[in-house]
């Protein structure tokens, strides 16, 4: 691989996707995407009895049918990158301890699924993987407790406020794939100063604007090259503000861009406020949904651009800002 | 760099230490280590008005150092490896958003500064990065109130509890410099089945086991093949344990282990129980102590094996286990 620009890594033996899966919940069984997922669960506990061990599930139920659609035993895999919204990351551990791979665990709040495959491309790329494994998770109603309020509460949701995904999406990088993993970015901390825990986009549309601004610059491409660009997920509050960023800087993303949080769900009819959220949301999206659009060659090249919120209750309830990360991936289906 | 064996990663232009520091507080200070400090806090509040904050503080300063020591700018770091305790990881995210390197947050517990150092060593090695950094950091009282429970309740510490380290380590990797980093193996997550989150030791003592006996087989060698073999943190219960499950296995590491948690204090004067903890615990005396021993001709071959407990007060709450992940790292002085 090589350095390209400023902060962009070009894959030359490109990494790529050897089989994904998307798994999900009933609302997101009911959205628009509904019938992009590998599998749904109308009973979101899993017949588990806590939200958090549900969405262990979700990742263990995601990873399980990706090694069987790859036809890969746990054994043939060399490291798992896995990351979630919960404290200390516990659906990942729970969820995945019993496959017995190698793993690194990864926080990059909403941007861990790009996070986790930029690392495990890189990783294959440079011969330390033959194979690895990348995942990640939200689950609504462990979110809601751990960040918001319980849902026993019945809190009333602001406008600005995004419905976080009860989903997980999970990828197995190596090589001779069809879907390639080309370039990739990992972006910095950008904090404009929003402290609005129910308005995450907004937090997080700067790191997107930044990251993408520094990926067009050190490729030397234009939005137009692009059969798509989606962000994960601004929803409808951090879109306006990232073409508001984007604008200042030259670059109209409008003609090719989609946001992963405003895609998930119908937010006519699904009462979700600005759109979805969590880990799970751009991670399902891109294993399910703009994979098989990949597959079906409707979309040859697009660049993937996962955003974070780095926040926790703490921060907030300290009077800290929420400062975004955004990490792009630019995947081909040559 | 090549595999070798069914877990480690050699490498060959080797990535090594260009530069490391170690932050700490009071009672690292008034401990045996204390002169093994670039800095030490007396104030542990480091003048912020919360303790999450202060230890955002340490990581700040330790990267300054290092920087400084190195004399090379955030500019020409390509990648920042960071994680800590805290929910969310806000430590390192508040810490270091303003150097504007590319961040990718990690989540090994106190095992994070060993999983942060084997990515930017991969990263350094694959030509992914010129440079990356590794930091981490941990803070007695922001992990107690997190943790456990808050300092001003004064609840009595269990025999087999640790003393979360108020420390930070971080080191920047690139090619080079003196101590070089030769091997490297990311941890399996172990369980089995403790479930006293005051006794982590035990919690991370198999994971120890199984890393050290998979590098020992991997690279065909013996613990005496190396000057020394540090764990973190295990403790005085996990290090017995650690002996224990080792022994099962033939495996004899007593004449050259010593345990970063049980160096970093002195047990007898420090009132620390069972031993020192925390991510800033292992990362401390590894960027402090045993690179000074290293640069001084004393060590020179060892391996640093820092240990992680994967749990949160939310998954013992709800009677779930305490798993435990260790990653291997063999530094050499050539």
């Amino acid at each position: 691989m090589k350095r390209l620009g400023k902060y962009t890594l070009e894959f030359h033996r490109p990494p790529s996707l050897l089989a994904q899966a998307a798994v999900g919940g009933k609302k997101e069984a009911e959205g628009p995407l509904g019938k992009d997922f590998d599998q749904t669960f109308q009973d979101t506990t899993l017949q588990e009895d806590s939200w958090e061990k549900a969405e262990a599930q979700l990742q263990k139920e995601a990873v399980s049918l990706v090694l069987g659609k790859a036809g890969v035993r746990p054994q043939q895999v060399d490291y798992l990158f896995a990351g979630d919204l919960l404290n200390q990351c516990i659906s990942s551990t729970f969820g995945l301890m019993d496959f017995g791979i190698p793993f690194l665990g990864q926080y990059g709040a909403c941007s861990t699924m790009a996070q986790t495959l930029l690392l495990a491309a890189i990783l294959v790329e440079s011969g330390a993987a033959r194979r690895a494994l990348a995942v990640t998770s939200s689950h609504f109603c462990a979110a809601e407790r751990q960040f918001r309020l319980p849902l026993e509460y019945g809190g009333q949701r602001s406008p600005t406020a995004q419905w976080t995904a009860t989903a997980a999406g999970c990828a197995l990088v190596g090589l001779g794939g069809t879907v390639q993993i080309r370039r990739g970015l990992a972006g910095k901390i950008q904090d404009l100063g929003v402290k609005d825990p129910a308005n995450m986009g907004a937090a997080m549309a700067p790191a997107a604007a930044d990251s993408i601004c520094a990926f067009l610059q050190d490729t030397n491409t234009r939005p137009e090259d692009y059969d798509g660009i989606f962000t994960g997920d601004l929803g409808l509050v951090g879109t306006r503000l990232l073409y508001q960023c984007l604008e200042d800087n030259g670059v109209d993303l409008q003609p090719v861009h989609q946001d992963c949080g405003l895609l998930l769900y119908d937010r006519e009819r699904q009462d979700v406020h600005a759109g979805g959220s969590g880990c799970g949301c751009s991670a399902s999206v891109l294993c399910g949904h703009l994979l098989h659009r990949m597959e079906r060659g409707e979309l040859r090249r697009i660049l993937f651009c996962a955003t974070g919120a780095l926040m926790s209750p703490t921060s907030s309830q300290q009077g800290q800002s929420i400062p975004g990360v955004c990490h792009i991936l630019e995947l081909v289906q040559p």
